[in-house]
């Protein structure tokens, strides 16, 4: 049976996870593919840690570009993260003829483009399945099981992590802070919890889809992001009143000017399967023009879960081996001279999409006929209002309403016209609500 | 730009579809794969009926033959149904050397182990992504996107019209007859609702699912299999209440005896995703032994979702068109002399599973002392019970519980003494409760 040499760069949570599949299920691996595979050598940071799994018969190093030099390994499997170290050694395994395999998903929507340039030059490939949506094999699904449509849009659950902290948030009293410590102490969120929550670990992962979605180059630079940080409880129970759930959401879409790329919090309809996607799972939404809507759900994160999708691009890489390049899925899911260099770019403020909307004001009639003429202004309707009492002494209320689908502009500058209201306290939130159809 | 020649036995739905993705999405097709495709011939049964799409530069025949031995056709697509003729045709372009796309998941399930040896014998592939779940890649990511996984168990809503029914059987006053009449109207049940209703065509695509996971043959006369026309609206609202909705599953699972393949009304915790897949779409689960639960998701009909996966077949049998054998994906999943087959199967008395019970019973007290005694007997706990009158005289009441996990045989037995007891009225009906993780 023929056998594929590996080299592992990082022997951490996922390095571990697919040493341990390596271990455990290669006979029904080998069943499958009719070929097999052997760990070379492994770059760990620290040769005298102990850990929790068998490297027996399998050489450790502390010095990584011996792995990318080793003229025994064929495919390079990155699994240590960043993007200064990782990068370099990426491509030092490149121009030494080495496939490469990662679960980077801030390499590959920064550096991507470069790098399969420099794969196509050097005659090997890229795969990355692991980089989003964890063990869910969505890249396969847009780059193959969909290949017959024109990809419309997609959405998605991307970060597990702000999913798990949306999800908490539902329980009584569980604003975002409290709810963040928790999801800390369980492991779940970063000490640092900025790429999570911020937006910026699901804006990279967006920007992969988006490339392999429509055929453009990666263009992490395009994504709108915003976190989930300033979502309160109250705006999660009000916008279930109304029958959504708020989701931090990365969408890509086509519009009539080019594309748009965003991640924010969205309320997105109750009936729409993606709003019952609950804790640190995934979910990605994908709407081909052929298909319609299909959705891929699953661990986003965790050893075995990542570890699958790095397999299943070990067993792909496996298979074509010996095969002509032009058997080969481009890592781009397109065509290398087919991507479209010069894509449009929707800025935020020109996107059309309905809001809802929270602000205090002043507990007094009067007050919503105000908000109501602001509003019609800018032709602006509003589509439900909830107002409550706000506290004991109810000088103010809590006003929420959604509205329809209005430019983003046009929105902006009702918004600052409502904010300067002398019955209007403080600033207002809005989240934006998701079609998704 | 390389062109793959495609001949078409069947211009109905899913042919139309086929063509029209052809018509509009080529360009795009292009752009991915680097080579194109040509119809070279369709085979119809009327060549003088009225069509709504555009067949112009192909011959059409009424021959069918002519199609499968046309010397320029590299692909026949299989998109008739039956298994009689399209079984005559597809084996005779097998022994033609064409390789086979087909949307047939009868024939698959019923005759694919003896297609994919001639398919071997003669050097060519099938493919059969459209057979289960119309436009979801779940083939592909059993085949590929989780190879890295031991499949632990499925589970799949594979059956739409099913689903359908079920979904609108929530609604007030709207029993089973009466859905499936509207069903019937709409056109989303055939005039004979047999197949769709009955299970049979569940059981064809769970018996294609379980050899792709388990590296099994295809085994459709080990599947058992219950419709759900036993299904009430009582018992979905009663299943509301416990926290569970009623779907129409196809189940496969490892058990300690071998394989489990079934396909029966299941009661589903609301919790989980799949219980929120309503109206006419698939989903199916799949459990594998590192990634844990994944599910994939859309529409399992219709001629843009179903002709979507056999575009996506037609693709990845281009991509491969001049590639090693070792490079392709074995049609059934697992290597053919790797495939296991003296599978031993569960005989359904032997499963282990919890039940939901519907009886009518008379309205006095002891009645439950007398059911919770049988139970007892059998070593079977009730874990939520309701009771309600039963109509307007109230000699009789409704009874509905849940039990703990119990093997059938013995919940049979204990059925069977209910059933015997003088205040139990009638048949008792009882429907599966899955565990689903």
């Amino acid at each position: 049976m023929k056998v594929i040499t590996l080299g592992l760069l990082g022997l951490g949570t996922v390095g571990g996870g697919l040493v341990n599949i390596l271990r455990t299920s290669l006979p029904e691996i080998e069943r499958r593919l009719g070929k097999s595979f052997r760990v070379e050598r492994i770059a760990v940071r620290d040769l005298n840690r102990a850990r929790n799994v068998n490297t027996d018969g399998i050489a450790l190093t502390d010095d990584p570009f011996s792995v990318v030099q080793d003229p025994n390994v064929q495919v390079v499997v990155e699994l240590m993260g960043g993007t200064t170290l990782a990068k370099d050694l990426v491509e030092q395994a490149i121009k030494n003829g080495k496939h490469v395999v990662t679960a980077n998903k801030a390499l590959i929507a920064l550096y991507g483009n470069e790098m399969f340039a420099l794969a196509k030059q050097h005659g090997v490939q890229i795969y990355f399945e692991a980089a989003v949506a964890g063990g869910v094999p969505v890249i396969k699904a847009l780059r193959e099981g969909l290949a017959g449509n024109q990809i419309q849009w997609l959405a998605g659950i991307i970060n597990g992590t702000g999913n798990y902290i949306l999800t908490e948030m539902k329980k009584p009293s569980a604003d975002f802070a409290v709810v963040l410590k928790k999801a800390q102490d369980l492991g779940y969120a970063e000490a640092d919890p900025t790429y999570d929550v911020e937006g910026i670990d699901a804006a990279h992962k967006l920007t992969i889809l988006a490339a392999l979605a429509f055929g453009i180059e990666l263009n992490f630079t395009q994504v709108y992001t915003e976190g989930i940080s300033q979502v309160s409880a109250d705006d999660i129970r009000f916008a279930q009143q109304f029958g959504y759930e708020i989701k931090h959401l990365g969408t890509a879409a086509r519009t009539a000017n080019g594309f748009s790329l965003r991640v924010h919090p969205t309320l997105v309809p109750k009936t729409v399967l993606i709003a019952n996607v609950n804790g640190v799972m995934n979910a990605v939404m994908v709407n081909g023009n052929h298909v319609g809507s299909t959705m891929y759900y699953g661990p986003g994160a965790g050893a075995g879960a990542t570890a699958s999708a790095v397999m299943a691009d070990l067993i792909d890489l496996a298979r074509g081996f010996d095969a002509p390049a032009d058997s080969h899925v481009p890592g781009l899911a397109f065509q290398p001279d087919a991507i479209q260099r010069d894509a449009k770019f929707e800025p935020i403020d020109a996107i059309e999409t309905a809001y809802y909307v929270r602000c205090t004001v002043k507990d007094h009639p009067g007050v919503l006929a105000k908000i109501s003429q602001v509003l019609a202004n800018h032709d602006i309707s509003i589509e439900h209002l909830h107002q409550e009492p706000l506290g004991e002494e109810a000088d103010f209320a809590l006003m929420v309403f959604t509205t329809d689908v209005v430019q983003e502009s046009r929105f902006n500058h009702a918004l600052a016209e409502l904010e300067n209201l002398k019955d209007v306290e403080g600033k207002i939130a809005r989240i934006r609500i998701g079609a998704m159809s």
